[in-house]
């Protein structure tokens, strides 16, 4: 034990299952006395959390591919802090770690489950988005499953997300010409500003009809790689566009999440054949061997400011924590949705974020 | 030149462009005196031709990625032959060649058009089915495209066809199980025959329960391979049963051919993500690097009996080709489709053909 100083922190318990849009009754903030962290367990600040659509999943205890929250227990979510005392000789005070003990100020946690952060010269935030989880998504797509090299067209889906935005840059850095969708005319100046080519609002039109516009614009006749975050609308346009060889990575599919009834697949998927052309699906948990070479390079490409992260943070620290999350259900954010909830937080790096906005 | 007497062939006349099934009127066989080859030319006098559906859109006229036939001239398709009269040093008298000038008894070809064949060893209808053009389809897509290793559960629909009956066996060489899908009970009891360990007539069912039983015939959760002729449902309850890792190569969708209107894709496609899984259109004209590979392994793999050629034979000869397109356009071969056009003709193969059948 480095520290044994009385500890309080506040916390979000989760009180009833929502059904439908979550309400605020579902939750309640609830201040406790941290225990100390016993053999093999580390104290936590938590200087920031992370906020995503998969929560609503493990509130409602219809998620299949999370567990549940327990009722009456603090949530669980991503979240990154300093080890403010340990029990554990691996993981030392001072650690910057990433850790799912989110929704709450101080964690103690299993130091077995706190990964640390070795590019603790970057904000806090920045392991939640482009560093994280939703950064090497990205980088496994655009470098592992699509393939993309120089010369390429690349065309992205949900652009201005937390996935989307880092694809579009990966793509740029690989030498590709990128086109990119998104869902407004804000979202749509960001990509531009991340460096697409080519960007609209896939409001303003059919798809195909805007993604044959963006070609036109770049004066190419097709795609080579489709980074879909969205399925439907966007995954059939983009197949109808097809180069030869082109490669198709499916991340994800917006578009049916909250559908309940299944959605008819592209019609044309005889193009594949016609163009050659492969979709391959993809999950992060099956490269984490590639996990350190991934930080090492995208560590060094957001020091020198080839790759910016794009985060929207929510303010109010962890009270503000639940509008936060409600705030992302509702589409508010622009890349990595967090929250900052401790001192040492994710605004330290304002400065390489394009688009920091703090709500409310 | 090495023979100069005079050579009598009957050929047949696209006389004008069919709408709708085609007709007798539409086509005429004629006799002509077949002039000596000129300096770069050889004579073949042909074996055995191919009857294709892909023919009825040359002779319509609407074909986009094979010329229309002209009016009034000899048709074309597939044939092996013997050289029996050269004019070019590079293909000699006696060559067993392939080369697009079918539908008559003897033609004179360009050397430049003639590939020798390697193994003239085997009937010549062998080298229009299996070790032609279906055969290696069948090779690139098992060996190639879906990558089948020993324990995959292997799908093959189509599987009494020329590249699916192909597929069937070179997916038990390769030490996969296999569940083949076919259109009748002959053409069922044909694939089991090839080595299927469970197969099915896709006309008892939805052919996802149909798959699902076959699956549990085989005490196996799920395919790690889907070779696909067919597109349509078969393609969607190929995705509903993916293991992870699967591969689904897909080598031609018969089931939208015939459609005026987009049919919708398979409405699972996020399968793909969730269970990792690739699909992949491929076509033959990519891999013609891999030919002689191809050939060698399966010239070996046909005499020694590990791979059987299907084929259905019409009979008639040259007379008889007209009826034989027709009857293949109504479904009435199972596997290559053939027309023994002359002496040395696919009939010298009998013994290794499982299901040769003489129609008419």
């Amino acid at each position: 034990m480095d520290s044994a100083e009385t500890v309080t922190s506040r916390e979000w318990l989760l009180r009833s299952r929502p059904t439908g849009r979550p309400v605020d009754s579902d939750v309640e903030l609830t201040r406790r006395v941290v225990p100390a962290p016993s053999a093999g367990e580390v104290l936590v600040a938590n200087a920031v959390m992370s906020v995503e659509p998969y929560m609503r999943g493990r509130m409602g205890g219809e998620a299949t591919y999370a567990e549940p929250y327990p009722v009456d227990q603090p949530m669980r979510a991503p979240a990154v802090g300093r080890v403010t005392a340990s029990n554990d000789d691996s993981v030392p005070v001072g650690s910057l770690v990433l850790h799912d003990f989110g929704w709450r100020e101080h964690a103690v946690v299993p130091a077995a489950q706190c990964r640390i952060l070795a590019h603790d010269d970057l904000a806090p935030a920045v392991h939640l988005g482009v560093l994280g989880i939703p950064g090497m998504t990205a980088w496994i797509g655009i470098d592992r499953i699509a393939q993309v090299v120089p010369g390429d067209v690349v065309f992205v889906s949900s652009a201005a997300g937390a996935v989307g935005s880092t694809a579009v840059q990966l793509a740029k850095l690989r030498g590709a010409r990128v086109i990119a969708s998104a869902g407004s005319p804000e979202k749509v100046t960001l990509a531009r500003d991340l460096g697409a080519d080519a960007a609209f609002d896939y409001h303003d039109g059919p798809v195909s009809r805007l993604l044959r516009g963006a070609l036109a614009e770049l004066d190419e006749p097709g795609i080579d790689v489709y980074f879909d975050n969205v399925g439907g609308d966007h995954l059939e346009a983009a197949v109808r566009m097809i180069n030869d060889r082109a490669r198709i990575a499916l991340c994800g599919m917006i578009s049916i999440y909250n559908s309940s009834t299944p959605q008819p697949g592209p019609s044309n998927l005889i193009k594949l054949i016609w163009r050659r052309a492969r979709m391959e699906g993809f999950l992060l948990r099956d490269h984490q061997g590639a996990r350190e070479a991934f930080e090492a390079d995208m560590a060094d490409w957001i020091r020198s400011g080839r790759v910016r992260p794009v985060h929207t943070e929510f303010a109010g620290g962890v009270e503000g924590a639940w509008d936060a999350f409600l705030g992302m259900l509702d589409g508010r954010a622009t890349g990595k949705a967090v929250v900052p909830i401790g001192g040492d937080s994710g605004t330290r790096g304002g400065t390489f974020l394009p688009d920091k906005e703090v709500r409310r």
